[in-house]
């Protein structure tokens, strides 16, 4: 059974939706990001990264979300996760994912992470001021550019509907109000009422 | 034909040497980053992120070193570039590409376009203070965790390799000698050294 790192409120939630919409046999191991626990040397040495998510195979240990998450549609084909058998649409899929990895979430983390970049306060305080200014730049791109509807790739739902809910949950948290854009509002709401990210994310509350 | 856009010096060379070792009908068309070209309306209807690369494919633009990688090594098999058949070799290799994107390449950012994420000058300075020791940081673990040698993925040339080729050779240029990284060094003249590469980087410098 595979086993995944998760901290509730971090990114590794959009590999937890991923294997619950797999249906995949999978346990949580919960951390708290906050508490530290992905700097413990016991998580060092499953991710020397010391970041979340990480994924224990029966084959080895998955870290990054984008890798994970097109693991988990590759490994479960039957649950339709991803445009297996089109490189082109699979591709832009990755590229909506890569996106959010590196540029939105990286925008994202300088609210609260400016020392992996910077050692004076004032530079923390400089980097806070500009992040919703940047997501609200990403987010328009998203709207208007990378997310076809219904879902992110069109009429089949796929793992990059997880994770672009997934950082889109933190709009708000960070002074963005996403209502300025109704399509990923609304993405946002239908992600939330499917059945296997219900679930988790009632485990998430428990 | 499909058609890259491309920027000398700029991490769009991983694509281009994609490109190359796949064998595929390709041409470049240069910009300069440096000039502000991505900037322009032309290219921001190619790429409204306004970055590098873009790949002009017959199917649309794709966008995303990660996902173009990816893309090539799916769409010329016969070429060998990624373990296609295997979905955990290919999510190891996918987790290298995403982390240089989203973690190695974000930490060289911070050196030029740090006005990405702040406003004031002195915290463009204080950044640019940091990045030879994060970089430090990350090659160390490509050093000792992600680098299976000869190549990344161990035995097989792999799209990888020509993308952490382009990382690494900024090492220089960012204050860090590469030579604490053997491994990483030796890898870095072994893809040098291949004739796609080759051909790839005598054009670049005429």
């Amino acid at each position: 059974m595979m086993k995944l790192f998760h901290s509730k409120g971090s990114c590794s939630l959009a590999s937890l939706i991923a294997l619950e919409e797999a249906g995949a046999p999978y346990e949580v191991v919960r951390m708290s990001t906050a508490a530290g626990d992905q700097r413990k040397p016991e998580y060092l040495q499953i991710n020397p990264k010391g970041r979340v998510p990480a994924l224990v195979t029966e084959r080895g240990i998955l870290t990054e979300n984008v890798a994970i998450l097109a693991f988990v549609a590759q490994s479960f084909p039957e649950a339709n996760l991803a445009p297996l058998d089109d490189a082109f649409a699979f591709a832009q899929m990755q590229a909506l994912n890569s996106y959010l990895a590196s540029t939105v979430h990286v925008a994202h983390a300088h609210k609260h992470r400016g020392y992996r970049w910077a050692t004076e306060e004032s530079s923390f305080a400089d980097m806070r001021r500009k992040v919703a200014e940047n997501e609200t730049e990403y987010f328009r791109l998203i709207e208007t550019e990378y997310l076809k509807g219904p879902w992110v790739m069109g009429e089949q739902y796929t793992v990059a509907d997880g994770y672009l809910f997934t950082i889109a949950d933190w709009l708000e948290g960070d002074g963005v109000d996403s209502r300025q854009f109704p399509r990923v509002h609304e993405h946002r709401e239908r992600v939330r009422a499917r059945p296997a990210v219900s679930k988790v994310l009632a485990e998430e509350a428990s």
